[in-house]
């Protein structure tokens, strides 16, 4: 998606420029991941046209592979930010229907081949949100995965303003999360989407496991949203016996708050392909989303060694040379 | 419409940053009479979101009223355009599909209400394009305004990858202009869409007047286009009688192309409501179609003045002070 | 008034660019007011020039009616803001001599006219400060507004490097307090401008309302300056019967403290002629100002519902899709 | 003064963001000569404010001394430039009433210190037009000059909306043209300002030294505005024998047109104080002038090289590495 | 190299914002291929830290691989850019010494690997002149590419202010140019360089060939310097019979000028290999170099359409929706 | 030097602009002290193209003569600084090998010219980093100081990744030392560079006192940094009997961290030069240094009334009307 947003903090009706970043919650978690040095690619479906191939170029710019981009119809999504500070709440404005992406469907990609190799593969509850033919094209993808033993991701966000095309996501989110290693999703949403119930996160947790038997983790962030400049954010992950917390970091300011949840996801999936300990996993993720929030734009570009840094607990921002 | 563009002549990939104007075949007209010092009104439909209270927000800053527009479901209608220079074109992508305006049918607006005691009603080719809904509401517009006696002008433009909604220009069309007491457009516009053919601009006229008897007037401008930084263009204006040419205007540099032809028609209409000499009233149309040419963004923000220095033939451009 | 500003926190010897905004307390309150869905009315003299049109299509652009705005001679008022931050204040440059609306006179506003209808009036000390006939001008619209029923405010604001036409605020202000239902003001204003004295918020208020049997409402607010980044805010109301203090606003960052007053007073007037509970009122005009240092420029752009949030007590400032 | 500029050719209603660029017609030749390698100071009196440091400031960095630049009260001369394109013209609104400068009197400068040792003195019919302080002073500066062999020059210039304090340019112009070297003139104004006349430049000349015997060079430019985009430009000097002419300059696009009459003066200055051939002096001057052109703001930024080579006739503008 | 460069045609004293824009002889090259849909691999050495990283990155942006980009010490190289207009020249200051680049050794780059299956190699004339470790890193990838059967071109620029470590171009690039197919200089670089004469460019050709036998087109581009603004250019191969010339282009204005020899390498290149006609070739490359001069930046970015339409003679540039 | 930094707090990577600032550690006490009033001289040596005499209008505009500024071969030196915020760290990229600067030698300036009648000389440990020459330099132009009475600071500043020109500080800094009267350090430096110890600020204070008898006052400064954009900041004089310890300053927002320990030693040079009091001048000059984080650039733009309010204790930065 392409994100057009007012200079600094001026609201829509004041501004004659808007800023352009592009973007999209799989896109993101692939910059973040290939700024860590992991080879990444986005896999996806473009307009056949001038800012379908600018779209394509921003993620190569920011080495991810575009070697499985598919171009064709459709429109470029697109979304307009305005962006808040202190009291006054950043908007977001959606304007994706009808896009070259969700006109994806299952025969789009060969899933075989762009999965061969693969140590990772992530998606979230936005594509199958958008068309039959994108929630048919991950449920491969997935399937293939599962067939290949590639490790798979599900952020099963929920946007019910989505979900335009006749079906609900408690008919279809349940066969994609079946194939999943790591869910990252609230007890709400568990309950919500697939009737899975828990009254604390572990027990959540613990059921989910149950009724999907492939997820080895389950994981969510918890925000305290002070205001619009000042946030405080942590981490948790349950590996089915225990829940290893990251520590709360104190955010402020707050330079752009857009994807720090993909951000948060890229870090941990580093962190479990990197490190063998989970509370190292958990911490990497959330210190990466914390610093995403000084990152203006929808991915992270934070480092492994500024991520190392702020993990272990130096938030001095103290000046390199 | 809202436009948005790379700084300068940047290619769409070159660029981060998005310049916004709105601007629209109709509105462009609207703000170029208020410049002129005319009452003029805005009859749409805008999205009820912020970008389009942004847009009527434009209107109104240009002295257009939006007391008429309405607001609803729907996307804003987008263009994306690069400027071109020298041999270099500029270029267009569209994106309004579904818009609010779109959504448009023959009860949105109350044209009695509107039209009473208007001294002009313009429209163009371009909303009948757009979905049965609009080709509904603009006929009752027209029908309306004749039976008020308020003239009508069409600017009968023909964009084919538009008329996606299952009816055919050669069907829609014929209706529309039959209320017309001007209109804009070519031989072979005529030849197409009305089947109305003569072998010069006058016969053609001529046969389109004996078709469409409200017809008082046929016009078209001429453009010879050197290169997207230098063109030269006139006007002719055909009453039945006799042809009325503007001079030729050697127009370079261009800073903006877009909305020129709405420029003309606007110039047009004001000469024709403001004085009694048709050669007048092409030539102020023809000047403030090559003045426009001056002023970034879609719409004409010259003055009468302006356009009648120039119109008298002074192209000097000499400072004022 | 256009106010010209270095980017961001520029000092004026770094920049060559200046940001335009157009403001003056009492254009500030009418586009707060028409922000809030109000029908405003900007009542004034602009210099008829591209930059006086430019300054009413400012106001056209925020919703207010521009009919009532005289074009003559004079200057455009300016002010040179440069923006603090953290513990470097801000700085103001006045440069408004002779401007067009200081050649305003007794005669230039058809009082009767314009104030036909209308559910208030509003003006400020500024007004009176200018010049003679501003004064005159003014007294004459109070006078009117008592004649026909139109409740007034006043924001006594006393500045004392204006009033340069050879009057003083002890001879003008009482004449125009006179006719108030409401005056915006501290005990010190009270006491410097018409001699009443009290000890207390409340004891002032009572005796202001004895001295002007007219108001009904005394108010203010009240600034803790912790740093230029940083305030702390606050407003109370009286009645004449009890004070009616609105919650403490903890403000960071400060994005523009210009117009925080008037977004107050704006807020107030309109929670008057919306809710029939003081306290509700005066919540939502501190939560109005709150908000409007969030905002670029002099005016406030909230909304209604942004304002009602923030009021409510939710200072989140979460993201809204 | 400060120029307040729209970015490119916007008109004034479409920016909110103004260029600076200071400037003034004595400041712009000091500049230039400071350019071209000559020690130049500005004599001027600015407002005491951060703005008024700020076109000190500029000066300085253009290597013009401010050693005798006054502070005071008073505002600081303004004009807002709106850039033309084509045959749309640019347009000036001027804003310095009430200047600095214009309170500058005949006690402000000791002119004795200031023209000790210099090598010419040059000054503009801006000044004169001012206030009666500044008609004072200049006349002071002049005198001075004389006594102390110092060459004057003067732009004899005339703007008819200036000359607000009570006297004509006729009352005031003769005494300051008395004590000149070198005028810059036209036949017209030397009918108008002197009523000295002449059938051709030549014989309107030698008429002006007759009547000012200390004239030994009268000198214009001649300019065909065939659009704001492009001028042709010359210049001559007659020297009470001949008249020097220099080659045709043809200029487009043209970039900035402000100051080209004073980058021309200077150029004419620098040529006479270095070369002994009055041929070469104006040719220097004309080219001078025709560079101004390319070069946004007022005042001319071109080196002696620069000039030489486009004086020499090599307009070729290739690249240097 | 980074270059910089003031907005617009700013001095450089003026700016204090650059404009940057990655660029350099061969990447150049690079990136235009890569527009007109070939695969193109840049191969050099870059500084290892932030902006090396940006410089690549800007590469794969515009489709070109980093595969073979290796990272180490040194600088970055720079040049600055001042852009000229009309009789202005534009300027460069260049900023390279002890770039990365010049560290390159003959070991740095595995010259078997990277010219496996390829198509084409292009080389010029800046690189030997850096150090000797450039010049004997190119030599071993000519060799490599001669071994390989891979097609040669090289561009024999010449910069007499480089070539400061000891050699000279006479010693230098007789080796290099051994193995080239095509050769892009002129007469006098091909008698300066290897003294080898002819008195027209078809009989210096021939003797070049009969010097280096592996060469089988000799071109050359000509250039006629209006003014900064306005260029005239053309283009001629020779492949040993004949001389194919192309049109001559008429340029104006000039957004950019640099890389447009680099943009005509490019599409001559393209149409080597593309098209089975030389006239068809020389035209394409000289179209593609008369489109950069329009396009900001060092790198072409037209696409084989656009080159297409300006080649077969349309220069119109009308818009295109 | 030349700074260079992406808008904002962009990443390098995602920027296509750079904001220029000059600055380098001595020019910018010089720039301080020039702000305060006082009449400063930068001495040193600049390269002999436009950048560099943009560097030295630079310093004129903020009223530091360049009458000493020698222009000669060698680049401009650069650093190349992304802004961090919050938990990310801002990072320098310098890039200043082999600038005009270091190219300066003992002969290139005379040292008894520039210090006659001066009242102080300010040296950092940066210029004997650079090489033998700069080394020579500034040994040549303490002793010149010293014998004309004139005091001397030095910031013994230690970067280890300069000092490449085969010499160690410990080699090159004691007779540099010898000549100061004021010396700005830490413990560990002393000990580091001259071996000189003491368990306390004030013991290892005595002892360098003891060591280099010239000195008569030894300080620092001691900052917390709780985040990229809020830090802690205090200073400290010893005067070899007393520690004088100025207030905590709590600094947030950041604006620009950047030259702030310049800023501290002009104050502190101010207030030894213009106060009989010790407390008074270090509080002025860490409220100097606390102002200057709110300012744009390396230099501090701060007045003395701004010093003054601040180090009084007043940091409510409010609006100056």
């Amino acid at each position: 998606m392409l994100r057009l947003s007012p200079p600094s903090v001026d609201r829509f009706i004041q501004t004659d420029t808007l800023t352009m970043h592009f973007g999209g919650t799989e896109a993101n978690v692939a910059v973040s991941l290939a700024q860590f040095g992991l080879q990444a690619h986005h896999v996806t479906r473009f307009p056949d046209h001038a800012l379908g191939r600018a779209a394509a170029g921003y993620l190569r710019k920011y080495e991810v592979s575009t070697e499985y981009v598919r171009y064709g119809d459709g429109r470029l999504g697109l979304y307009f930010l305005e962006t808040g500070a202190g009291s006054r709440a950043s908007q977001i404005i959606y304007d994706r229907v009808d896009s070259a992406f969700s006109r994806i469907n299952a025969d789009t990609i060969d899933w075989e081949v762009v999965l061969q190799g693969a140590s990772w593969f992530h998606w979230t509850g936005i594509t199958p949100a958008l068309s039959q033919g994108a929630a048919d094209c991950l449920l491969a993808g997935i399937q293939m995965a599962n067939r290949l033993g590639v490790p798979v991701s599900g952020d099963i966000v929920y946007r019910s303003n989505l979900w335009q095309y006749g079906r609900t996501p408690q008919e279809i989110m349940p066969a994609l999360t079946e194939g999943c290693t790591l869910v990252l999703g609230s007890k709400g949403l568990f309950s919500e989407l697939y009737d899975v119930v828990g009254s604390t996160f572990q027990e959540a947790g613990r059921a989910m496991m149950k009724r999907f038997p492939t997820i080895r983790y389950i994981t969510d962030t918890k925000r305290n949203s002070i205001s619009a400049s000042h946030n405080q954010l942590s981490a948790k992950l349950f590996d089915g016996q225990e829940v290893h917390k990251s520590r709360v970091y104190d955010i402020r300011p707050i330079t752009d708050r857009i994807g720090t949840g993909d951000a948060y996801m890229a870090g941990l999936i580093y962190g479990l392909l990197t490190f063998d300990n989970l509370q190292q996993a958990v911490e990497f993720g959330a210190a990466a989303s914390a610093l995403k929030h000084t990152i203006p734009g929808d991915v992270n570009l934070a480092t492994v060694a500024e991520v190392m840094t702020l993990a272990s607990g130096d938030s001095s921002g103290k000046l390199k040379r």
